[in-house]
C-alpha cells in the first residue's frame, strides 16, 4: 500500500488528543487542546474516560468512541499504553498518530526498541503514519493545526523541520519579533516512521514555503536525504543546523532522539555538495533565516560599510566582521572628505567603520548613505544604531517612540533604494526593564519596515557571510 | 623632576570641569559635574565664563579664577582651545588634566600630532600628568571620583584599564547586574602621557584591587608593558582584551585612539609568556571577570556536568561545551541508575548532560548534586535552569519570586559546599517585557548569593576553559 503523504496528514479534519486532563492544564495534551481551540480548529476531540467535558469540549472515553471522523491523534500518555492506543486508532481508521510521549528507543533499552518496532509494524499494516515518538509537535498555522499557544499563529513563508521539540517550540516564539513566520514546523523526534526525508520532500513541493530550515541530529536514510536536499536547494534555500558532533553531543543525541550521528566531515561535505547553507547553532539559523527573508538584494560580494557610534565598539566590530568573513574596504581620502562636509570630524572615525554621533539622525544617515552608496567596493550597509545596553547610559541614542523613529527608518529605506544595496540593522540587547521597553519599540519599528534586525554586528556579519558565499556558488 | 604617580592623581581634592553648560545637560562636562555632585565629591568647580552658577554650584570664568586648590581638571572643549587651557592649568598649579575632547592625533593630521607634542612638552615642564586626549574618563568610586551617573558607585575588587571610553563606560553598567564592581576604571584614549604601563603599575600595587581587566588597542612601550604584566600576574590575575587585529580593526584603532597595533602572534605570545588570560572580546572579558570573582574553588581540571532541561538545548550545549575546551565525562551505568532512583526516566537524558524536568526543583537539584558530586571526573557543575526566552513559553521554569527561589539557591549552595566543586549558572536572556522581569528577579537572587551567572552555556564554558587553563599553568 502506498504510504499516505505528509501533505495529506498535515491537513487533518478531526484531531483527537489523548491524555487531556482539566486537572493539569499545563500538561502537553491539555495545552494542545486549548491551543487548537483558540486557533479555531473546528473538530477537536479530547480523550479521557474520567471526564464528559473538558476545556469546553465534549470529552470521549477512547478514540474509538468519537462519533465523527478522526484523521490525526495526538498521544501524551506513558509508553506502556502506546500499543493499545494504537489499536484503538487502527480500529477508528485514523490517518496519523503523533506520539509526544518519550520513554521509547531513546532510553537505550531493548524494550524501548522492540516497542517501536511493533508500533511501526501495526501502524504500517493499517496505513497509519507515525510522528515521533518523543516528538514535540506539528505547527501549521494556515491549517489552524497547532500545539501551543506560545507562538503567534501568523502564517509565513518559512518551513522548519526539527528533530528537537524544544527548538521547534522556541523558533516561532523567538523569531516572531524579528519578522519570522512559518508555513509549517514539524518536530519529528525519534522519527521511526515520518522522518527528515519525508518532511524535506513535502516542504520542497509546498507552494507556501519559500525558505527551509532544518535542525537535525542524525540522518536515517543518508543517500535519500542528500538526494532530496539537492532537489530542495534547486527550488529554495535550505539552512541546516546539525546537533551532536562532539562525543558528548553524540551521547546526548542518542539519549535525546536515539539518533546515531555521522562524522562531521562527511556531513559537512554532503551539505556543501548539496548547496545547503550550514550553520553552527540555532542562533545562527535564526540569523540566516532573517537574511534570507529580509535582505534585498543579496549582495554579490563581501564588502560592508559599518556605520554607527562608539569607538571601542567600532574597533571591535571591525575585527569581528573581518573574522566572520566579510570585509570592510577602506574609504578613500576623497570619500572621507565628502563625509566630513556634514559629519563633525572630532571624535569621529571615517575610514570604515564610520563612527559619528550624528549617525543617529535621519539627516546624517541619509547623507552618509548617499555618499557611501556610490563606493563600488561597498556591497552592503550595516547600521549599529547605538543601542545602549541599559537605559542608565546617558549618551546619544535612537529615539524610543515610533513617531520619532519614522524619519530614521525612511532614511534607511531611502539608502537601500537609491544604492540598490541592502541595509542591515544591529541592535544590542538590553539589560534592564527600561532598556527592554525601548528596545522592543525600536525593534518593532524596524521589523515592521521589513528591515533585517540582528542582535550584534558579529551575528549580522556571520549570517551575511554565509549567505553571500552560498549565493556566489549558485 | 620625578613624575607624579597615578596613585596621587587618582585622589584629587579639587576638580574643575571645563565646558559645563546648563543649556546642554547631556554634554560630557555637564554630566561629569552632576555625577561628581551626586557622588558627594566635596570640591567641584564648573568652568564657564557665561555663568555664575550651574547645577547648584558656583561657576568660574577660568581655572585660574577658582579660589580653592584644584588638583585635577576635566576638559571637554574643542582641540583648538587645548593649549591656552593647559596654560591656565599650569598657572593654577594643577596636578593632572584629562582631555576628553577628541580631534587630536587620532585624526591622522600633522596638526593633531604637533598639538599633542606641544601639550606634552608644556605639561611635562610643569609636572602635570595628562590623561587622553580623546579619553572617556576616570572612575574611582571609593574616592567619589566619577564621570557618569550610569554606573553604580559601589566599590569592588576589580580594576579595569581601557583604551576605549565606550568600553570603560559600559563595563560597570553591564557588570553590576552580575556582581562586578570596581576599585578603579580608567579610560586612557590616545595616551600621550599616562598610558597602559603607568596604569598597570598602579593597579598592581593597589591593595583594593584583586583582579585586573585590560582593554588595549596598541601598546606604546612594548618591553615595559610586558615586564609590568609579568609582575602584575605574579600578584593578581590579569585579563586582556586586545582590539584591532584585522586590517579593518587596525584602521579603526588608528582613527579611534591613534594606536598602531602590533602583530597578533607577537602580542598573543607575550601575553601567554606573561601568564595573562587573553580573551577575544568584551563579552568574554566580562565572563572571565565573573569566573575570577565568583567561581570558588577554581577547578583543577576541565570535567563538567551540565544539568538542566530541554533535549535540543542539551545536545547543542554538549557540542558547544566541548568546542569551548571543557569536557563532559560520560556517566557510568551505576551513576545513571542512582539518578534514575529519583528522576523520572521518560523524556530525560542521563549520560551527561543530565536533562530532566525535575531539575527545576530544590529537591531534584540537591539529590542530583549529591550523586554527581562524588564522581571524580566531574570538576564543576553548570546548571542551565530552563530559562525560557519568552514568558509565552508554557513549559516548566524556575519560579519568579524570591521566596520560591530561595530553596533552589540553597540547594545549589549545598551542592557546592558538599562537593567542593564550583556551581555555575547559565540563564538565557529574555526577549519580552514579562520575560525580562522574571529574568531580572532570578538573576538578582543568584548574584546576591554570590553565584556566577552567565548568559549561555557556551559563554560559561569558554570563560571557565580559559581560567582553568591559566590556573593549571601557575
Amino acid at each position: 500500500m502506498e504510504k499516505r503523504s505528509v501533505k495529506e496528514i498535515l491537513s487533518p479534519r478531526g484531531i483527537a488528543v489523548v491524555g487531556v486532563s482539566p486537572s493539569s492544564p499545563g500538561g502537553y495534551a491539555s495545552r494542545v487542546t486549548v491551543a487548537l481551540k483558540e486557533a479555531g480548529f473546528p473538530c477537536i476531540y479530547p480523550i479521557n474516560p474520567k471526564y464528559k467535558e473538558t476545556f469546553g469540549l465534549t470529552c470521549y472515553p477512547s478514540v474509538k468512541d468519537v462519533p465523527e471522523p478522526v484523521d490525526h491523534v495526538v498521544v501524551a500518555v506513558p509508553a506502556k499504553a502506546a500499543l493499545s492506543l494504537l489499536d484503538d486508532c487502527i480500529e477508528k481508521g485514523v490517518k496519523s498518530v503523533h506520539f509526544w510521549s518519550a520513554g521509547f528507543g531513546e532510553t537505550g533499552s531493548t524494550e524501548g526498541a522492540e516497542l517501536q518496532k511493533e508500533m511501526l509494524k501495526r501502524a504500517g499494516k493499517a496505513g497509519i503514519r507515525l510522528f515521533g515518538p518523543n516528538a514535540g509537535g506539528i505547527f501549521v498555522p494556515r491549517n489552524r493545526f497547532v500545539w501551543s499557544n506560545a507562538a503567534p499563529r501568523i502564517p509565513g513563508p518559512i518551513a522548519f523541520l526539527s528533530q528537537s521539540g524544544g527548538h521547534s517550540g522556541y523558533l516561532p516564539i523567538i523569531g516572531a519579533s524579528r519578522g519570522l513566520f512559518f508555513s509549517s514546523i514539524v518536530s519529528y523526534g525519534n522519527a521511526i516512521d515520518v522522518n527528515e526525508c519525508d518532511l524535506l520532500e513535502y516542504v520542497t513541493d509546498d507552494p507556501d514555503t519559500e525558505i527551509i530550515g532544518v535542525y537535525i541530529e542524525g540522518v536515517r536514510e543518508g543517500r535519500r536525504f542528500f538526494d532530496l536536499l539537492k532537489k530542495a536547494t534547486r527550488k529554495k534555500p535550505v539552512v541546516i543546523c546539525k546537533g551532536g558532533f562532539t562525543e558528548a553531543g553524540k551521547r546526548a543525541t542518542f539519549g535525546h532522539t536515539a539518533s546515531l550521528t555521522s562524522s562531521e566531515t562527511v556531513f559537512n561535505t554532503l551539505c556543501k555538495q548539496a548547496r545547503a547553507i550550514q550553520v553552527e547553532d540555532m542562533d545562527e539559523l535564526r540569523d540566516v533565516l532573517v537574511v534570507l527573508r529580509f535582505v534585498r538584494p543579496i549582495p554579490k560580494d563581501y564588502g560592508v560599510v559599518v556605520i554607527g557610534q562608539g569607538g571601542g565598539a567600532s574597533v571591535w566590530a571591525s575585527d569581528e566582521i573581518e573574522k566572520a568573513g566579510l570585509n570592510l574596504p577602506p574609504l578613500s581620502v576623497e570619500t572621507q572628505a565628502e563625509l566630513k562636509k556634514f559629519l563633525p570630524e572630532a571624535g569621529g572615525i571615517f575610514s570604515n567603520p564610520v563612527d559619528n554621533n550624528l549617525l543617529f539622525s535621519a539627516k546624517g544617515i541619509a547623507a552618509t548613505g548617499q555618499v557611501l552608496g556610490k563606493v563600488p567596493e561597498i556591497n552592503m550597509f550595516v547600521f549599529h544604531l547605538g543601542f545602549h545596553p541599559s537605559s542608565r547610559w546617558g549618551g546619544p541614542a535612537v529615539p524610543s517612540d515610533k513617531e520619532a523613529l519614522k524619519p530614521i527608518i525612511d532614511a534607511l529605506l531611502e539608502t537601500r533604494e537609491k544604492s540598490s544595496k541592502p541595509v542591515l540593522i544591529a541592535l544590542s540587547r538590553p539589560l534592564d526593564l527600561e532598556g527592554m521597553k525601548h528596545f522592543l519599540t525600536v525593534q518593532e519599528a524596524f521589523v515592521d519596515a521589513s528591515l533585517p534586525v540582528f542582535y550584534s554586528l558579529n551575528q549580522a556579519a556571520k549570517a551575511m557571510s554565509r549567505v553571500v558565499k552560498w549565493s556566489r556558488l549558485l
